[in-house]
């Protein structure tokens, strides 16, 4: 059994690293912190002995010798990436509850059959360089190497230039190594375990997702003499379109459909100026396909209402788009088996996030472990899991992850 | 009478301080750009043998000798400052209108009874630092020196530092000279001269306006595994906001209702956020008192009410208001009578817009001249007044000046 003490300080420790004003993290993707962040992870992987390598984008891979090491390794990981005013536990967790069983197994002399993959995966947030989870998708073929290291974040600056920045450019080629299994421990970043009062979700799935990008453009005028009826105001139909997009989703009768506008920026904004132009992000997400292409129509339909309306011209880019994803059953029977053996109330649930299982689930077997959230909260400062929580999460990745490699 | 050719000249030569991708000008007040404006109109005024006088707060006035300069003199000016993405005519025509009257009575030999006063007011577009028209408030005693020494711009800087920065912090006390009437020539930056087809809008007076800062605090989550139902979703509210204050204006029976959202910030913006905290402004008009008093009554039940609905914390401070203006009648007729004198269509019309004559007023007999401008559009790259119409404009403001100043 795992150390859940030893997990709860590497946890706090790691959480000492881009601290918030607020108690939470801010380690973006590939920034100075992210670095330190990552940096505090090799030596503690090496201080166990371990090799770590990386791959050209910054994926890092901690392994650990089985008995029959040209096997394909059973992989575990997550990202330690964080939003930028994030929690201590996104991901986080996921890496550092690799490293306890790494230490459990070294304390306790277990060698596996299977090598063993820990994995910590750049830019999973997309908070800094859209999409989400680029990385992974990169490793599992989604995307092209230079596609990746060709994406910018907000000021102009590629994803492969961050990477020399921070040193942790590496020279493993990009989908290398292959897992036999891969598990990912994650926090449930949602109010459903909590609700139910179980501290296990085994997901069998995670929920579609699609990203756009939208601009409105109207005409800049002065706020004074201009008459209402004569404006073409960027805001008021951004506006509007959120307002029928959250009426939509949360009319929707199965309570499925998720839509949320995160980002939103009028362009040379002034108090006393009609908005002009505003740029703004959707994200739209759905459990199943259909319904994902039909909330898409809804929001194209809205969103070419909204421009008659207020006689504004719109455009919207799908930027991005991750389907409905089912795991491996056999990954989830392990998963499902190591809760049952404690007795440890669990569900089964599809995912509402999405994590690099998903990308990882192309390419091979797959499934991933939640852990309950307070009050659901996440992306947030005030995120928290408690040690109970992911101490259980932790023994039931360690099992789980024996299973697949065999002992 | 005025050189046309010679106005519109030093019009397109001030347009190229500042020149933006599409034609129009950002000479943000108290920037570098701001700076080399003011210098190259003191450089035109010196080349007259004017003497420019600087106030503490950087309003700048350019005296022209009369034959009894023991009497206080008649002003006329407006601002050089832009919007972001400003136009050319904005404020530039009521002080390069006065240059052209300058050198125009200079080429004539005419020498005015009272002196005459060509003003440049600081920081009238309240983009920067905000209140708007805040120098001429502060000449005006609106303001104390020293709280308009102390406004920041949104990265902190005060006032007086940027004042300093530039070297156009002078020594003159604020409040002097001042004036036996003042004129101001702006273009109408709405589209009531054009529609009536007329050249001249003699001004009685000017809307009530009132500026709030908002903030909507509700609870960033994760955008995918928070149901709709359960978010506190800052932006939401916003949006509801704008939606119903754009339709309560818009349904306003007779039309004079004025509502602007210009300015709206998400705090820690990321795609996949459901914003936490929201921040805005909010632009409130009225050309009757008790109706922008209605008018904000409105608005911060609305604000209330969305507060309730999305469960989002609300607040809103009140961080300007200038009251309904009306001018004086003697400058009003000056005014009316040079139009008739040239056969001029003109029409006596309110402002919608809020001007340094609003401030002068409180402590002079003032009054402003609208020309039209094209579509009525301003706060905006392609704002345009064609040379006819800037030349109407400055030929009246001429005339109206010298009945007021005696010949
Ligand atoms: N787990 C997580 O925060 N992933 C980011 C991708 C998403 O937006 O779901
Ligand atoms: N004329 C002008 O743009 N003034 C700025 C103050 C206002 O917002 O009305």
């Amino acid at each position: 059994t795992i150390d859940p003490q030893r997990l709860w300080e590497s946890l706090m420790a790691m959480a000492e690293i881009g601290p918030t004003e607020n108690g939470g993290s801010c380690r973006l993707a590939l920034t100075d912190e992210d670095a330190a962040g990552r940096r505090l992870f090799m030596e503690w992987c090496e201080a166990l002995g371990c090799t770590v390598r990386i791959d050209r984008i910054g994926n890092m891979f901690v392994r650990r010798l089985g008995r029959q090491n040209d096997l394909d390794p059973v992989g575990i990981g997550s990202h330690l990436d964080t939003q930028p005013k994030g929690g201590r536990f996104d991901g986080v967790l996921g890496v550092l509850a690799g490293l306890e069983i790494f230490r459990t197994l070294q304390d306790q002399r277990i060698v596996t059959e299977r090598p063993l993959e820990l994995v910590v995966w750049t830019n999973e947030e997309g908070s800094r360089f859209a999409p989400a989870m680029v990385a992974s998708g990169t490793y599992a073929g989604r995307f092209s190497v230079e596609s990746t290291l060709a994406r910018r974040d907000r000021d102009g600056v590629t994803l492969g230039d961050a990477l020399d920045n921070i040193g942790f450019a590496g020279e493993l080629p990009v989908g290398e190594p292959r897992f036999a299994s891969f598990f990912e421990l994650h926090i449930e970043q949602g109010p459903v375990l909590e609700a139910a009062g179980e501290s296990i979700g085994v997901v069998t799935g995670v929920q579609g997702m699609r990203w756009f990008d939208v601009t409105l453009s109207g005409q800049a005028a002065h706020a004074g003499p201009t008459p209402m009826h004569s404006r073409r105001d960027a805001l008021v139909a951004a506006a509007r379109l959120i307002d029928r997009l959250q009426a939509h989703a949360c009319h929707d009768p199965d309570g499925d459909s998720r839509v949320t506008v995160g980002c939103l920026e009028i362009d040379a904004p002034s108090r006393n100026v009609i908005p002009g132009k505003v740029s703004l992000t959707v994200d739209l997400r759905h459990t199943v396909e259909s319904e994902l292409n039909a909330l898409e129509t809804t929001f194209e339909k809205e969103l070419a209402a909204v421009g008659e309306t207020f006689d504004v011209a719109v455009h919207s880019d799908r930027i991005w788009q991750s389907p409905v994803v089912h795991f491996h059953s056999g990954c989830i029977d392990a998963i499902e088996q190591a809760a049952k053996r404690h007795s440890i109330p669990y569900q089964r649930m599809m995912s509402g996030a999405g994590h690099d299982a998903v990308n990882v689930s192309r390419v091979a077997p797959t499934a991933m472990i939640f852990v309950p959230c307070r009050d659901g909260i996440s992306h947030n400062e005030a995120e928290y899991t408690s040690p109970e929580h992911c101490a259980a999460g932790t023994q039931v990745l360690l099992e789980a992850m024996l299973e697949r490699a065999g002992t």
